[in-house]
């Protein structure tokens, strides 16, 4: 078995983000993917050691923000290296909030969704959410970023729990 | 709400195959996401209509061979508009089998993997299945093919059933 046979599998680069209480946080992920339309449901992947996933688990709703071709490192290091426990991760950037108090981003956003949790499976060290589409806009016109744009033009690095293919 | 919100997902595109006794088949697909490592997990998307959700249901495994970019809109075509129903889609095309008996794709193909099926979800018009990772190889070195790729350079168009953003 190659390892490297799963490194050719392409992703986009997101913000995932929830709320508990007063409290918001978000999150970098990678694995966020449109599965049906009539009901358009959306599937994430989150690691259980993140607490964005402790904040979708009582929320039950998760917001995801597309980030666009020229989001700086600095952003994506902010969501993806640090943790929520120990910073206010949306302070630094401009965001707001839907009608449900959840936070997505205006900085270096495209466009921006938020889901209503109607299942969530066990997948060993993640969770997958499958949630239902309840309000989605678009921010602006332009490229998304991708996970191969982030690795190779930007020479990013993965944070270990906040990019489900950790290893990469 | 703003569906167009949803268009700035980013995705590979993929075939999925998997066997029934003697025969196989496969399909072309965009959701292909890693969810884990140690072990190595893997979620895919396919609609219930699809001939190759009943293989992968029966066979309890899949695989997934990575297009390559250069990929032709013919060999899209005939695994995304056509169904196994009526054609042997592997037929035209260079395909070996793993260990286990599942076709994977050698033309146009950078990479492949095999998994196991170990548990799939109901989510409406979709199952998602999720499986850990039997096997993998790298066929060859290149980039590879994205579903913006296929819509914007190749102007392909979207099989109604085979990809899971099916409105697009």
């Amino acid at each position: 078995m190659n390892p490297k046979a799963l490194y050719a599998l392409s992703y986009g680069l997101y913000i995932v983000a929830s709320k508990k209480g007063e409290r918001i946080n978000g999150q970098t992920a990678n694995t966020v993917f449109q599965i049906s339309n009539n009901p358009s449901t959306i599937a994430i992947g989150v690691n259980k050691s993140n607490l964005t996933r402790e904040f979708i688990q009582e929320s039950r709703r998760f917001t995801v923000s597309v980030l666009a071709q020229d989001a700086p490192l600095s952003l994506i290091g902010q969501f993806g290296f640090k943790s929520g426990r120990e910073v206010d991760k949306f302070a630094r950037y401009t965001h707001k909030t839907t009608a449900n108090g959840l936070p997505y981003l205006i900085d270096h956003t495209l466009t921006f969704f938020e889901a209503r949790v109607m299942q969530e499976v066990d997948a060993g060290t993640h969770i997958i959410f499958i949630g239902e589409i309840a309000e989605a806009e678009v921010l602006q016109e332009g490229a998304p970023m991708t996970y191969a744009y982030y690795q190779q033009v930007k020479r990013g690095g993965a944070p270990p729990a906040a990019i489900a293919t950790g290893s990469k």
